[in-house]
């Protein structure tokens, strides 16, 4: 096992009808940004439970934040905050609302020239940012119990991840029932995001932590079955309840105490849709199967711990293959060709981007961009 | 799965070589009081590591703290605390120093008559402490991440629980090496109460938490599998580690939320301690298969969950078994004989203790004095 530090303050409120908790947990009499996506939260009773627990406070509104938060918008919401000297923000959403107020809570005191430095510094000189709150309405990122945010430019066509300590939502509410209303595409997304969350950070190579890894399998366990569960019935409580509470462990950063972590998929992902724009977790499920392909010498004890504790197969190719099979059950298509994308061409795109930076990753930080290249060939 | 709260602030530093980062984590110019059990650490380097890594600081020392730590002993800390002016408290020890610190921490601060009412009212009205942190040397009990604490007073024979969100520690260091010189006894004396924390929250009836469940047999899995290791080879850094971390996740309320809790075993051995003197572990092994026993029909399905993910044994009765002869195989005893204890006495004596109060527990709070006296009867 390896050092490690392991803080996360996020207060979780978690069940049925607990929205209104959030009144006695926001600082009374300061104003406060409420931030929002498309709306939905308008049709499905959301809003209404949120802005009557706030009844009474000065609430200033920023709505219409869209999927892979673009910083050209958050700096809007990042001069209202200044204007109205908002000293707490509340997002109600998904991982793109709660990603771009972590943007806005740091941006907001950021005293550099150009608030995108905080993207290319990963955020090493965040130190202070306006408290903030959240209201999940879409399992899968995680972003509500960790001080991580993905933000993207559209001048540059980048979407680049950062982290702060100061980030971690002072409280998170999880209803599951303000999830009954997702289109099924976003829970099936949400599914796939929260698995591969949890393999970056256990599918690498051995490294004596044998809890780190079965809490791993625990919750891949889970996703795979309370999934197909919960894409079947949305109104299911205990599955919709199971799949919000395995997405936000996924990523509150405890498995990944002590354990090696890849993170390619997300970074070779990342790239996809900043240059061709399928959502996150698309992009994830075709890139997954690349990388363990590529690696697969490498990653090949893990491969056969995870295929013969979570799925009874007993090699590593099985393995990859019940993954590939678990995504496509779910809807989610595995391969570059279901979004019309060349595999050549994204393949020399998205390797150019990180031999350009120049970046490496991966648990032996040996995926550069000819590696990446070769992984998306792989994915045609 | 049931609406919970869940939130610890705890920052966890772990592994080798830690203990030089308090230095960076105490507020400078204060006074703190450290605090310490019978003097073990004198013996194995870690007083040394602590006290130069508080170097220039004012440091008052206040050793000596016993196992089962006694209100009357803590009163004087509270009294030096205070004359002392301090503002931070580091215990460097096991469970029993932390959980003195804590109350430390509280009846410092604590403005009643009577100190013991923080135990009477189980820590209701603790609303501030001093803050503390601790550098743990005996992986058990769990204190070290959690706002929990266990007090005794040597003039009644009583052993009381107590909580408030307060008392989570500022930081715990975990660094497997100090353990290395821990008497056999006291590791599997750990191994067991961490194990058996889980069980607390976990064997008691399904309630659609399959994460939960998982989770919690992960913990267990893993006890199962580093503990015999650990007690053969000491100084194996990789099992010291597992079990380190297990005992802290055991009872850092994660595994808890949205599940009922039982306590049952906690609560009778309490008074087992308080009354004969076992050590906290020693009476939860004898007393835990009881509660099984006499609940049998009520715990049956989880039981048999436990029998066959954990042990692959079929039913309950082989989960029991299981269990009993894992205690056994760590030499730990089963039975209240190996205390000399006289099961119809101890019987009596502790369900008097539970009508007197009167108090009832257990995940459906059926088990009251009668209940506590029929499970001692079967453990002679």
């Amino acid at each position: 096992m390896l050092n490690f530090v392991f803080k996360n303050p996020t207060e979780i409120i978690f069940g049925k009808g607990t929205i209104a908790q959030i009144d006695a947990r926001i600082p009374r009499d300061v104003p406060i940004l409420l931030t929002y996506g498309g709306g939905s939260i308008k049709g499905n009773g959301v809003y209404q439970q949120v802005t009557s627990a706030l009844e009474g406070r000065e609430v200033v509104e920023f709505g219409g934040i869209e999927p892979n938060p673009k910083v050209e918008v958050c700096l809007k919401a990042v001069e209202l905050a200044r204007s109205r000297q908002v000293r707490f923000l509340l997002a109600v959403g998904g991982g793109s609302v709660i990603d771009a107020t972590k943007f806005i809570a740091a941006a907001a005191c950021y005293e550099g020239p150009d608030p995108w430095d905080i993207l290319r510094t990963g955020g090493r000189d965040v130190k202070t940012a306006i408290p903030l709150g959240t209201v999940l309405t879409l399992p899968a990122t995680g972003s509500e119990s960790n001080g991580n945010a993905v933000i993207s430019r559209r001048a540059t066509s980048e979407k680049l991840p950062f982290h702060a300590d100061c980030l971690f939502p002072v409280f998170s509410v999880l209803d599951p029932e303000t999830t009954y209303t997702l289109p099924a595409e976003q829970v099936r997304n949400g599914i796939v995001d929260a698995f591969i969350h949890v393999m970056e950070q256990y599918m690498t190579y051995p490294c004596d932590a044998p809890l780190q890894d079965r809490l791993a399998e625990s919750i891949l366990a889970t996703l795979i079955e309370v999934g197909p569960r919960t894409l079947a019935e949305p109104q299911d409580y205990a599955s919709r309840a199971s799949f919000m509470w395995s997405a936000t462990l996924a990523l509150n950063t405890l498995i990944g105490c002590g354990v090696p972590q890849d993170w390619s998929t997300h970074m070779i992902g990342h790239e996809l849709t900043a240059l061709y724009g399928p959502a996150h977790a698309e992009t994830l499920a075709v890139v997954l199967p690349g990388v363990w392909a590529h690696q697969l010498a490498k990653k090949e004890a893990k491969l056969r711990q995870y295929g013969q504790r979570v799925w009874g197969v007993a090699t590593a190719e099985a393995a990859i293959g019940k993954t590939e099979e678990f995504f496509q059950s779910l809807g989610m298509p595995t391969r570059l060709s279901a979004y019309e994308i060349d595999a050549d061409q994204a393949a020399e795109a998205v390797g150019r981007r990180f031999t350009e930076r120049p970046v490496k990753f991966g648990e032996h930080g040996d995926i550069d961009g000819d590696a990446a290249a070769a992984i998306l060939r792989l994915r045609a």
